[in-house]
């Protein structure tokens, strides 16, 4: 089976991809910059993911509508990246809005021309930030979607086989499965070294702490 | 209420503007480029129908992928844009995979940001080509995506006030509403004067001929 994977670059989409290798004849792997804070460093994390499992199959686009459109600190320089409140239950000011759709739809045209079966996305429900476009009725909602949207004989399949892990069941998984957790970035501030303070670094720290795990990437500060 | 419109520039978007106009204190159009052959034209009709309703809040964006990832012949010069065949009941080559979704995911995400509650998007199922995408299972799937994808405060709408229209009606109600039909422009393959033989030319000129009225732009030819 031909699949699409969305490999953002992060620690999620590193594991995510890692499954996927196991699970299909052969990857597509797709990359989206947004206009994020971190793009280039993103950017490089997927093609030095996509070496280590050797995958010529790649489509890298940019989308600059979601920067023009605003809403979120990840894309708009007027808001700021806040700091880490992983008790909060309000939506984080670095939601982008509605942003799963817009990566789902790349991966969906391009699945049905090239022929891909399944769509991957490494995409977190429970120990996640509280995005509504990470929950599992949101990926049920999509392949519906599909299901009415595209030509008859397409067929495309929704994975999303970290939806249900804690943080520091993925970092385990990742490591059990040799994924190349080192080669990926999650950072939403800085691109150098990750600064460890913003909402995703908080929850990369706390799943490697939680799973008795060092995290192998450096970090300018630890929170 | 606010309301968005995706304002293509074709006749059926210039006629649901028309109808948006009506029916809400406040529009934001809404135009999306992505690599089609006669995009600057479109653009141009954008431009001449935003003036014409005086909106000043307009969105303009331009997406790379639909081209890079090809599937059509909208969108990939090495596939040819096909002669009308009205009769077909095939999908026929224009159809740029997945298409509409793409384009409501960039107006739900500009509708969450800037408060509106409305999408207006003037897809036709009938009397159209086919594409999987214009039929109002797909708006109702979307419908639902937006539910659960969005924030808990988010409501949207997504109105497709033409789509159970065949083209005669919808040429006859632009004329009533006085819509800027000449400022319109829907063929494939020209951007100086309208091909008259493609596909959607072809639907065009057709549902004009059948309301009795005189299509208000220039055609190289008619089929």
């Amino acid at each position: 089976m031909l699949a699409v994977v969305l490999t953002s670059g992060g620690m999620d989409s590193c594991v995510t991809t890692a499954l996927a290798a196991r699970e299909n004849d052969e990857l597509g792997l797709l990359h989206v910059s947004y206009g994020q804070r971190t793009e280039r460093r993103e950017l490089q994390a997927f093609s030095d993911i996509a070496d280590f499992y050797q995958v010529d199959r790649r489509l890298t686009t940019s989308i600059a509508h979601l920067a023009q459109i605003g809403g979120s600190s990840l894309t708009d320089r007027k808001i700021e990246v806040s700091r880490a409140n992983l008790e909060s239950t309000e939506i984080p000011t670095s939601y982008v809005p509605f942003r799963n759709a817009h990566l789902l739809a790349i991966a969906t045209s391009w699945a049905e021309v090239i022929g891909a079966g399944r769509i991957y996305i490494g995409a977190v429900a429970e120990d996640s930030s509280g995005y509504p476009d990470c929950r599992p009725e949101f990926y049920r909602a999509f392949e519906q979607l599909i299901e009415v949207g595209t030509k008859p004989e397409t067929t495309i399949r929704i994975m999303t086989p970290v939806i249900g892990l804690r943080k520091s069941e993925i970092a385990r998984r990742g490591v059990e499965l040799g994924a190349p957790l080192h080669l990926s970035w999650s950072c939403y501030k800085r691109e150098d070294v990750a600064c460890g303070e913003c909402d995703s670094c908080a929850l990369r720290l706390r799943g490697f702490r939680e799973a008795g795990l060092k995290d192998p990437i450096p970090y300018a500060t630890a929170i």
